[in-house]
Parts: C-alpha cells; sequence; structure tokens
C-alpha cells in the first residue's frame, strides 16, 4: 500500500465488492467495482493483489456481522434447542427481504466452482463455523447424534436459504416443523 | 433457420451449452459456446434467438433425461415411500461423480439471479414438476400434510445437492436418515 490511496478507498471497495457480486454474481468485472467504489483501478491494486483477494477481502469483512445476525448471543441462558432454532428463525428474517438472493456464503460457492478459490475458502470456513455450532449445540442438549444432526440442519439451512434466494420456496411454516421433526428425532432437549 | 446451417449444428450447440454452463457458469461466452460446438457466431444466431435461449434451450433438452434418471418408473408396484426414497438414492449417486457441481436446475437459477430469464422459467417448472411428484406420492402414502412433506423433500434434495457441488458434504449416510425422519414425522406409508 502506498500513500497514494486515499482513505476509505480500502472499505469502499470491499463494500462494492459484497454488495455487487451479491446481486450480480462472482462475474461482476474490477471497471464494475471500481466505479461502484469511486477508486481508481490502479489504486485497487495497491490495495489488494487481484479481484479474487478483493472478494475474499469482502467476505471476510462479512463475517462478523453474518455471525452476529444468526447465532444467539453465548450463555443466553436458553436451551440448545432454542439456541438451534434462534438460527433459523433469523434465517427466515432474512429471506423476507425483497433483495435475499440466499446465503452468500453458499452462492458465492456455488458460483465460483473452484474449492481453492480465496473466496471460497473463506466461505466454506464461515459455513464450517456454523456447523461447528450446531454440532455443539446438539452434544449439549443430548443429541443422539450429534455430527449427524449438525450435518442435518446446515443441509436445511443451505437447501432453505437457497430455495428463497431463487424464490421458489419461503422458509415461512416450513423451516420451523422441518427443524423441530429433526430435533425430536435426535432426542434433542 | 435456413440450409447455410450444417446437420447436428443444433444438437452440438445444446450439447455445448449444457456442458459448458454447468462446468464454467452461466457466464460463458457465446464465442467459447461456438468453438466448443465447432458451429459459427452466425449459424448460432440463425438457430437462436440468443444466447439466453440457447441456454433454456439446452436445460429443456436435459429434461427428459434428468426425470427419467431420478423419477421411478409409473406404477412399478413400490410403496410412495419407496419411490421417494428412490429419487433420494438416485441424487446420491449422481452426487457420487467428480464433476457433480449441483443439480444444473438449482445452480442455474442461482446464478442467473433472474427469474423472468428464460432458462430460469425452464428450470424452475422442472423442480415445480419434481416437487409436484413428491406431493403426488405424499398423497397416495397417506401423509398427514403432503404439502407440507412435499416442501420438506424439496428443500432436503435441494440443500444436499447444493453442499455435495460445493463438496462441503455427501449425501452419503446423510440424506436416507433425514429423509426418513421427515417420511415418519408424515406417517407416511
Amino acid at each position: 500500500m502506498t500513500t497514494e490511496t486515499k482513505p476509505g478507498s480500502r472499505e469502499r471497495l470491499l463494500e462494492a465488492a459484497a454488495t455487487l457480486t451479491y446481486r450480480d454474481g462472482v462475474n461482476i468485472g474490477v471497471d464494475a467495482l471500481c466505479k461502484a467504489a469511486g477508486v481508481s483501478k490502479r489504486s485497487m491494486y495497491q490495495l489488494f493483489e487481484s479481484k479474487d483477494e478483493l472478494l475474499a477481502a469482502s467476505l471476510e469483512e462479512r463475517t462478523s456481522t453474518y455471525v452476529a445476525t444468526l447465532l444467539p448471543t453465548a450463555d443466553d441462558g436458553r436451551s440448545p434447542r432454542e439456541r438451534i432454532l434462534h438460527v433459523f428463525d433469523q434465517l427466515t428474517s432474512q429471506a423476507a427481504a425483497p433483495d435475499f438472493q440466499g446465503c452468500r456464503f453458499l452462492v458465492v460457492q456455488i458460483e465460483l466452482k473452484d474449492q481453492s478459490h480465496p473466496a471460497s475458502r473463506v466461505a466454506h470456513r464461515v459455513k464450517e463455523n456454523l456447523t461447528a455450532f450446531f454440532r455443539a449445540e446438539a452434544e449439549k442438549g443430548g443429541a443422539s447424534d450429534p455430527y449427524l444432526l449438525a450435518r442435518q440442519l446446515i443441509l436445511v439451512f443451505d437447501g432453505a436459504s437457497a430455495r428463497a434466494g431463487i424464490k421458489a420456496d419461503t422458509p415461512t411454516g416450513l423451516i420451523t416443523p422441518t427443524v423441530t421433526t429433526l430435533l425430536d428425532a435426535a432426542n434433542m432437549r
């Protein structure tokens, strides 16, 4: 990074990359990203090695908000079962937004079709962490098979998110009975 | 269509569009498609109004194979429950292929981000028909809520397919217990 880069350029590029990639897909051009951010291409390449790195950084930037919005706070006094259902209630709320196109961390991996891409790696880690949350709660709640239950929950999360993103269905009236059935079958408290 | 177009050009374009779009995404260029098909751009535009129409036609072309591979034959003597599980067994087999990137009819809709695109319409209809199959079998099997069960099954289908496509998980050891739990909860025969 050199002193030529204006303050805020990095933040504006991250914001433009996150917003435009989600709206238009990962093939959005560098010109469009720079234009939206009001940053020259020269400055962009001073800040990020490549568009791939910018995309990965923009996903990384969204991670903490994503986690804070979806997950319950630690030790909130609720049962593991309620804490899991909280995540799905949050997804239901998110999916109701008119510009919802599915979980960005799933969509980017589907679009990139390359698990070694730096942005795929970020996205993969975020979803692995969500799966780990499900598994930890499943263990606390005495699930008969916490590993299987966690896999089922992230499957339902991604399936509901993808289908809501393409406007094929909505999680309302679907996700709660589905998750409840899986929690019951696992004897979750 | 004029007599200038060589025989087989249409078929080769449909094949190239289906294969390359699935492998590389919907942003694959017309030049790449024509090159792979060994067809001039001029001929392509004699056969298809636009790349969008070519993409829609290539999905349409794959529909009958998709249905034949996934669905059981009519009146095969098996119970509705077994006929539903057959679909998920087929998905499990498909997902084991190294080049599996998820159900093409889901992926194309996620990538296009436009439900009015002709290819999105084809893909949407194909998945609606699969959902209708689930619902019809759910009704035959006496499910307590056939509409809910059908929504749950297509959610699991798309979730498992998407996660297998990004190599985040595999349907093996996951999809059968999940579907069985949902069928049991619906009191399906």
